[in-house]
């Protein structure tokens, strides 16, 4: 079985690059830790993968709080609120990260949402 | 003592924001990962701050190189390089994890260099 982590995006806070790539950065450990407490074989399996990961989108809080909900029924998720040190407001949340889980597993219930 | 992780990006290979996003979580993984094994108390003291960490740039491959050889002397520091799936050559050196480390020392070692 091939695993995938899928962290997803908002971009209505319009970050830049810099501050994108950290909140991923920030909810791809999150996510790991995670799964490395309760399925430690699905991280050795996701390391031969290449760590597979992948970002999505989707544009509002509203949308990003209803994905996190839907998600964490389904897979080890976490919600990253940003510190608020820079550009956007503190406790605002920025991203999901999910798993890495099974990857049929994953695709399946976030297909619907477009590559960032 | 406060602790910061460092993510440094090449940005001659003007990679996409989801790509960027990706490399940048896979290198704050594997270099969390490292000082987990060999400093377990820093991922402590790190969490307490927010898990705090900051994306800096450098514009060719030599440059990233020459700064993985710097830095791994002093911290425990990771190369990423592409899986090659999408957008560049499989192998490609994309990024660079430091840390988590000593905010103060890891400050005083990349000052130089300017955010993503």
């Amino acid at each position: 079985m091939e695993f995938k982590q899928v962290l997803i995006v908002r971009t209505d806070l319009e970050m830049g690059k810099g501050k994108i790539s950290a909140q991923c950065a920030h909810a791809s450990v999150l996510a790991f830790e995670k799964v490395q407490q309760k399925h430690a074989e699905w991280i050795n399996e996701w390391k031969k993968n290449g760590m597979e990961k992948i970002v999505l989108k989707v544009d509002s809080k509203k949308e990003l709080l209803e994905w996190f909900e839907r998600l964490k029924k389904k897979f080890p998720t976490v919600l990253i609120k940003d510190a608020g040190r820079t550009q956007i407001a503190p406790g605002e949340p920025t991203c999901i990260g999910v798993g890495p889980a099974p990857e049929n597993e994953i695709d399946e219930h976030t297909k619907e949402l477009k590559l960032l």
